[in-house]
């Protein structure tokens, strides 16, 4: 079958054993590939090494319980004969999709959204959607404070009879920066024509807007939101690489999130290291001490976990928060988890879209509360129960929550002197995030707390704890705080006239 | 036997393979292992995969010299009969461990110490107890100018009328930070129970103080020190892990030791990358140019390591400081090594338990002498010439040198900085750590000339030697504190009453 | 042939196999290996692992074009008969060789030059020394105003009464800095005599200066400029290892030019980290999809890439610009590629060997113009469009445009608060490299704009172009700048005598 398209010699010992699979390719498939081989060979064939190219969906659906990856009941009619190719998943749903554009013949969508792949994966469509993650790009992008913040950092800034004047930060500079991780929004502006080069000349496309995107909470053009291919790249969407920490990597890193740095410098991290080529990265259910013996971001936050007698010690998950209480990463204090994955609904009790106070109040009715984050937290210890004893588990997070408690503390300590410095009008309050001092108060919790947490909650990277970005920084940059306050304040008087310029 | 205990089917082909060797289980430990397959499989099964899961100790003192894995000459007689499983080494030297208690009808310690891995291993025992690295957590929690820089740095700051002040570090907060890598004290404080989970209940264990605690030189609880599992950790003990440069880095790394970060940018390094998965990191001993075609870490600083026709290049070591002469961790100039691992004992000119005096003199009776150092000397270039040519090796050390040399230098001009400071009355030297200057001028020699010298050492990282962390900081941050003295001077005269009010 | 130097056992499965090839070794190498497996085995052995070892350079010029790994079309009588050996490379054109000398009997050149390799690698070699990465000394030292920022950069600086007086930087703190990258010269000072251990004693040989040397644009004792084994390491000169990023990683990395840490925190790097197991890092020709399934540096810039059907994508280069429109590295804007790689000929309208100006006017008639820049910029969309549709391409391009026009614009408008400081006296811009702000300014082009350029070249690492080196370094250090000014000018008019006291 597949074998017509490429040459047997080109065809890799894998990939001819799994191409005498049952699945056949349906006639529209073969139609894309005939051409597609040709002019995006890479994809072609990094398709062909997936378990989609040799899959019928039916009997996946067949496969015992724990070893399903597959979350649907029942299929369309047209999925059930073939193998899961580029236009069964390229022609669903066409109705919602206003990238549908007839392509040689046949109605295609450009973006392949987490609502067309809901078509076999419900479950992981449903988790995935109404986490924090799904709602990337809306808590960014619609929380007003958030948005100044990006805004404010992002921007231009001309120089102008000496003055600063910030300009707003063009939408292609977000799509760089912030929009990178968190999505764009994917919209049609109409139909364009572009040049494929000299073997197939002008083609006639739908023009998207924000174009290439794979943020994790993309909006898509059928008003779904989310990226599967974010950890799922295309076009094998191999489970190996969604597991590997490689992918977390890319979003979840310093200095801000420094997750993977510290996971990488920590015992954990140093096994894998050493021994990942031994492991099975693949296998369903995913086996602690069998298929690995360190756990990567994947085993404590949202694979199935069983045991070698087949006791499941975790259910899987695609709302990546499901297992935490807490949220490490300071807005601007940690905090237990927000009970929707949609933040811009919260309000804390100075009325800003914040999960806590400038001075530590939590915004308690948007947060889950204290039976919900023992839930999570009995989890999350379920699986580090796996490889270690009740009191090596308690001891370590007794230690988390003493760290929580300490940067918070240095958080607001930061936060005093930050009301100093507007209290003097050495700084100007009206956007908190653009001048000198409040950008040592950013550092303070975003930075630093944020590093020192993320350390602490894998017991790793003490550099990240203490002197790259930890406790080391956390105490500095308080006294620089304070020595800037000092030195602003006397040329405020010397300069009186050089105090507020530098504002929008 | 082992397959007793994990139907057939769970055992992989490794372990099959290996469990048919003749090493048989104690009773003890199949009484263990029937309880903690269920209770802590992933442990299980990563010693299941371990050379001690199928080795009799007996038969491991029988291989020629250089292939032995096992440094004792007689074995107690409960240890000759089995392979080396959880209760020959958690029930070791009762009468030493505080944390002994009865566990399940047997008499278990909880954690296992160098002093109970000396039954088989007491070369290993030796040379590392009176190492740099075995006396890490007295080295600097008992040496009252470096645990100042560590309460300095690790303590919460509170504000208080617009004022810093300065708490002592917690000893969870030191626990994250500095012992994380050095270790922490392990003592008994008494009993506890402990909530395991619904399927054993409650558990009364010894409760442990500073648990869990994996660092270098952590102090145990039957008096010994150090822990043998920060480098061969749990519980497979994997030589290639302990061979393998990601253990070295999780504590050798910058900015104030980056002694991994310089090694991966080095031609070595990525030699190493590319190439590790075609070398072999279990062999015993370790031949150059068959095993490995680069070195890591411990190729150089503590393997057995000889040439393809035997011949012995350099004897393995567990001090690991045995093959240094010069020490590159300025404290705070670069210097000699010291002659004893236990480095409180250091007392220089001024009388401080130092190595060098501020203007780089060295406590020459607690240093290594010429003759010492060249010696060791002598053994590293050995290392290096397995590969290298005389001429290249000389060339490769002279820029060395001179790397020390300008470095201290460059220290040198700070401290001067800092002494101006100090004597102006603009910092206050009471407590050389914890002012603005003061942590510019303690980044000259802790970040910025140690960076310098290990991106020398390994002739790798150009980076860390020039932009990043090197001789543009190094120079960058003199001016700084140039700058800063003139400016503090400058607001100290303005706001008189705000010179030294930030102190303790 | 070569069982005869090792013992059997001694050889590994791979070179074995290896060895059963036709290539004798010819007698002086075979004289070469007698000695140098004793003395320097790891070498010996890795070479043994080698291509070259196995391999008639006639037999290799016999391969079909694609598959040609070397590019001569007639060799020299005394090369057809044997294997690439020691002898073979160390012997070439000795009349050229300054550092050529008698070895026990034998003519030998000390280092291997370019040119020598030139014997069978022709077009490589021409590529090459046109290229700026073979004219990377030259370019550095022989440009007055480079040099001026690397040597205020690398000298000491010594306090005396307290004012920095700075130093030339020492040859040897160049070579472990910029020159690490760039290269050193190399020469012969005369014949010296180095011992070389108890075995050999002492041995006479070329005395060179600045050795070993490994940067990309060193200039050898024969006259030629770069080093062949900066990417192709000795002794396996591994094709593997040039193709993998880490070897391209070691200067190609932060502060200043950030492409490999983009390229490991970006998609395309993910799935090299998880999957490079999987691929074929040594096939000549490279074929996309199949050998690989996600480019490395080598993929986009360098290597011969074809379609699983044996179309060409593209040619190989060893001009590592030669796929390059824009120089995304700003000096101190981005601009067009230079037309030669010999970049100390440019002259901007200020008349400094520059490509743009300060107000970022570019050199025009020393940089490609706009018809060569298209046809470079589709040489590269060629390669993206291997697995990419051409609107996922222009949609990634048409960032990276508004990147460069942006990232300028925060260049210049540092530029403009540099201006200002030097016209208001506060800095002196006799050397613009030495002083507060002119640092942040360097900074802010050097390091800053040129990350969030590479972020956005190869969609990755959002960090780079966001909080790590990013836009919020960018407009951070900009307010920096102009509050710095603010600082200095008040502590100037307060300290008359300490404005400008600081230089040279």
């Amino acid at each position: 079958m597949v074998s017509s398209f490429f040459s047997p010699g080109l065809l890799t010992a894998e990939e001819k054993r799994k191409s005498t699979g049952n699945a056949k390719l349906s006639p529209q498939t073969q139609a894309c590939i005939e051409c597609h081989k040709i002019y995006t060979p890479g994809i072609v064939k990094d398709w062909l090494s997936s378990r989609h190219a040799v899959t019928k969906p039916e009997e996946a659906m067949k496969k015992p319980a724990l070893e399903k990856r597959i979350s649907v009941n029942s299929l369309p009619d047209e999925l059930k004969e073939y193998a899961v190719g580029c236009y069964e998943c390229h022609s669903r749903n066409p109705e919602k999709h206003t990238d549908n554009f007839q392509h040689m013949g046949y109605k295609i969508n450009v973006v392949v959204s987490p609502n067309d792949c809901r078509t076999c994966h419900p479950t992981e469509f449903e988790q995935y959607t109404v986490s924090k993650m799904g709602n990337a790009y809306r808590n960014i992008m619609r929380n007003p404070v958030y948005h100044t913040l990006v805004n404010t950092t992002d921007g231009i800034k001309k120089v102008e009879n000496g003055k600063i004047v910030f300009q707003n930060a063009s939408y292609e500079t977000l799509h760089e920066t912030c929009l990178g991780c968190h999505g764009t929004k994917v919209e049609v502006k109409g139909m364009k024509k572009v040049y494929t080069g000299p073997a197939m000349g002008e083609v006639t496309v739908p023009d998207l807007t924000n174009w290439p995107s794979q943020g994790v909470g993309r909006e898509n053009p059928d008003g779904s939101i989310g990226a599967c291919t974010a950890c799922h790249p295309r076009h094998s969407f191999a489970i190996e690489i969604a597991r590997k920490p490689y992918t977390c990597a890319q979003c979840h890193l310093d200095p801000d999130v420094p997750a993977w740095n510290v996971y990488k410098e920590s015992k954990h991290g140093g096994i894998y290291d050493s021994k990942e080529d031994e492991w099975d990265f693949s296998s369903v259910p995913w086996t602690v001490g069998q298929d690995f013996k360190s756990p990567t971001c994947a085993t404590c936050h949202n694979s199935l976990i069983v045991s070698p007698n087949g006791n499941v010690i975790a259910e899987r998950t695609h709302d990546f928060g499901a297992r935490l209480w807490v949220r490490l990463f300071g807005l601007i204090y940690s905090h237990p988890q927000p009970k929707s994955g949609d933040t811009t609904i919260i309000r804390n009790k100075d009325g800003l879209p914040m999960p806590t106070t400038f001075i530590n109040e939590p915004a308690t009715e948007f947060l889950i509360d204290k039976a919900e984050q023992e839930k999570r937290f009995d989890i999350m210890k379920n699986v580090c129960k796996s490889c270690h004893s009740t009191q090596w588990v308690n001891g370590h997070f007794v230690k988390l929550d003493n760290t929580i408690k300490e940067t918070n503390e240095m958080t607001l300590s930061a936060t005093k002197l930050m009301v100093e410095a507007w209290e003097k009008g050495i700084e100007d309050k009206t956007n908190p995030f653009d001048e000198a001092i409040e950008k040592l108060w950013i550092k303070q919790w975003l930075f630093y707390s944020n590093s020192i947490r993320y350390a602490s909650a894998m017991t790793g990277a003490p550099d990240y704890a203490a002197f790259k970005n930890g406790w080391w920084e956390l105490s500095d940059n308080l006294q620089r705080m304070r020595d800037m306050i000092d030195i602003k304040e006397l040329t405020k008087k010397r300069f009186p006239e050089k105090g507020s310029d530098k504002k929008q």
